[in-house]
C-alpha cells in the first residue's frame, strides 16, 4: 500500500506517474481541503478535483486545472448578470461542484462524495479528503487583515505579501475516515511536490496526523517542491521566504526533516546535499522537473525506492 | 400604479400583454415563490424567473419556461456524473441560480435580488417575490406523504392524486418589502390567469395579504385560469377537482369572490356568466387564450378597463 499526501497541480502530475509504475488500487491520495470554497452556493474543492482530473486524464493539460475542452456557457451570462466571475468555473466543471453540494446537502461526508466522483471516472486510485470537516487556509496579508486562500491565489494572483498563515477550523477537524489508517498501513508514504506551507501544511495540522506521519518517519519520503530556489509554479518560493524559511530544498529539509526520513531534490541542487543531510534527513537526487509523464513515473519510482529499496 | 399577482407561464404571457398597454415603470409583479427549490445547493425560483425570462424576451417559446438558444453542458455531465437531472437546469439559466445564491448567501433579501436580476435585463416593471421568507408549497399524496412542488410538478409531471395542499412556513413569512404597499397603492389590482391553488394561493396566504386585498376588492380583477372546465396549461384543473372546487369559471369565482370584484372569462363561458355573478362578482367576458401578444394585450386592456372604467 502506497499513500500519498497531495495538493494540487504538482501533486496531480506526480501521482499520475505514481500510478503507472505501482497499482493504482493500492494507492491512496490523502488530499488538502484547506484551499476548499463555498462559491454561489457551491462547495468546490480544488486540489481534489485537480488530482480526480488529472489522474481521470481530462484535466486541462495548457493550466493544469480544470477541464480539457472546457466550455464557459455558465461563466459567461454570470458576468452578464453582473456576478462573481474571478474565480472560473467551466460548465463540466460546475456539474462537479453541483453534484458534491447536492450530495453534502443531503447529509453525506466529503470523503464519500470524493470516492462517488472517484468511482464516476472509474479510478481506482482511493481519494480521501484530509478531513470531512471543514478547514480554511487563511492568509494575514498587510492592509488586508485576512483573507482565503482562493482570494490571495487567484483573485490577487498571490501577488501579495503574506505576514501568516493559518487554518481556520482545524482544531476541530478531525482526519477523515481511512485517513489514519492510510498512514498508518502505508508501506511508503510521499508528500508529493506541492506546496509545503498551504499545500501540505493543512494536512498535517489535522489533529493527529503529525503523530501519525512522525511514527512512520523512515517510511516517509517528500519530493522538494523547490528547484533550484523557486517554485516550479505558484507560490511556495515567496511565501517560504516571507514566512522566515529558506526558499532551498534545505530550507525545505527543515519544514519536513520531523516527518520524513528521506528528501528527493532535483539534480540542480546536488551541491545542496550535504546541507540536507545535516537536517538528518537522506537525500535521494534525481530529476523532480515533470515536463513528462515519463519523468513523473521515473520520480515515483525513485521516490518508492528510497523507502522500499 | 397597476399591481399583478403572478404565477408561472400563464402570469408571464399576461404580463407581457400587461406591459404592452400600460407603462413597465407604472407596474408591479407580486410573485409566487412557493415553487421555489434548493437543489445542487442553488436556491432557484421558477415562477421569478419565468416572469422576468418572458418580460426580457429570451424565454424559450417552446416550453414557457428556461432559456431560449439554451444549452445543457452542465446537465449532461452532470448526468455522466450521477447526479439528479430531473429538474433540468440550462447553462445560462444556471447562472441565475449561481447569482441569486451568491446573492443571498451575502446576507441580500430575495426581493432585492430579484430586483438586481430585473435591472440586469433593463426590465422596468418592479418585480416582487411575494415574500423574503421561505414558503414551501406542500403537497399531500395519497401512499407518498408530503411531497414538495417541484416533486409533483416535474419529476411526476402532476400526474397524481392530491389529497390537500399546505404552504410550509408561511405562518412565519412577512410580505417582501413593498408588497402591502404596491396592493395599497394601486389603480388597478390584476389577479393573473394563474393556477388559484398552487400559484396564487401560496401569494394570498402570506399574512396580511387576504385581508389587504379583501380591503381593495373593488379594484382587483382576476382572470380565470379555467376555460371550458380545463386549465390551458398544468393541473389547475385537476386540482380544483380533486381538492372540492368546481373545475369552472364558478369554482373559480368561489375561490376568488372575497378577494376580486371581477372576474374575466372567456367567451367559451358565457353561458356560465349568470352563475358567477350569483357568486357577487361582476363578469367580463372576452377572449382569454393567449395564443399571440396581441391577444395577451387586448386581454390586459379588458381587465383593466373593467376597474378603472
Amino acid at each position: 500500500m502506497i499513500t500519498a499526501l497531495a495538493g494540487g497541480v504538482g501533486a496531480a502530475r506526480f501521482l499520475r506517474g505514481l500510478v503507472a509504475v505501482v497499482p493504482p488500487e493500492r494507492t491512496t491520495a490523502i488530499v488538502n481541503t484547506g484551499d476548499d470554497l463555498v462559491l454561489h452556493g457551491l462547495y468546490i474543492c480544488p486540489d481534489l478535483d485537480t488530482v480526480t482530473y488529472t489522474l481521470a486524464g481530462v484535466i486541462d493539460p495548457a493550466t493544469g486545472w480544470g477541464r480539457a475542452e472546457e466550455s464557459w456557457r455558465v461563466m459567461d451570462q454570470l458576468g452578464r448578470l453582473g456576478g462573481r466571475t474571478w474565480f472560473r468555473l467551466g460548465d463540466m466543471d460546475l456539474a462537479t461542484h453541483l453534484y458534491r453540494t447536492q450530495r453534502l446537502s443531503e447529509g453525506v461526508g466529503l470523503s464519500v462524495v470524493a470516492s462517488e466522483l472517484a468511482a464516476a471516472w472509474e479510478l481506482d486510485v482511493r481519494m480521501l479528503p484530509m478531513s470531512d470537516d471543514p478547514v480554511r487556509t487563511v492568509l494575514r496579508v498587510p492592509g488586508q487583515g485576512e483573507v482565503s486562500f482562493q482570494d490571495y491565489f487567484v483573485r490577487q494572483h498571490h501577488d501579495v505579501t503574506v505576514e501568516s498563515v493559518s487554518f481556520a477550523g482545524v482544531e476541530d477537524a478531525a482526519p477523515a475516515p481511512g485517513v489514519l489508517d492510510a498512514v498508518a498501513a502505508a508501506d511508503a508514504i510521499i508528500i508529493c511536490p506541492s506546496n509545503p506551507i498551504v499545500s501540505i501544511g493543512p494536512i498535517v495540522a489535522v489533529p493527529g496526523m503529525r503523530q501519525a506521519l512522525e511514527s512512520r518517519r523512515e517510511r516517509v519520503v517528500a519530493i522538494s517542491p523547490i528547484i533550484a530556489g523557486a517554485a516550479v509554479k505558484g507560490p511556495a518560493d515567496r511565501l517560504m521566504r516571507e514566512l522566515g524559511h529558506d526558499a532551498s530544498v534545505v530550507g525545505v529539509a527543515r519544514l519536513y526533516g520531523a516527518l520524513a526520513g528521506t528528501l528527493v531534490i532535483d539534480r540542480a541542487d546536488e551541491d545542496l546535499a550535504g546541507a540536507v543531510e545535516a537536517q538528518g534527513i537522506r537525500v535521494v537526487i534525481t530529476e523532480t522537473l515533470m515536463s513528462t509523464p515519463a519523468v513523473a513515473a521515473d520520480l515515483a519510482r525513485a521516490a518508492l525506492a528510497s523507502v522500499l529499496g
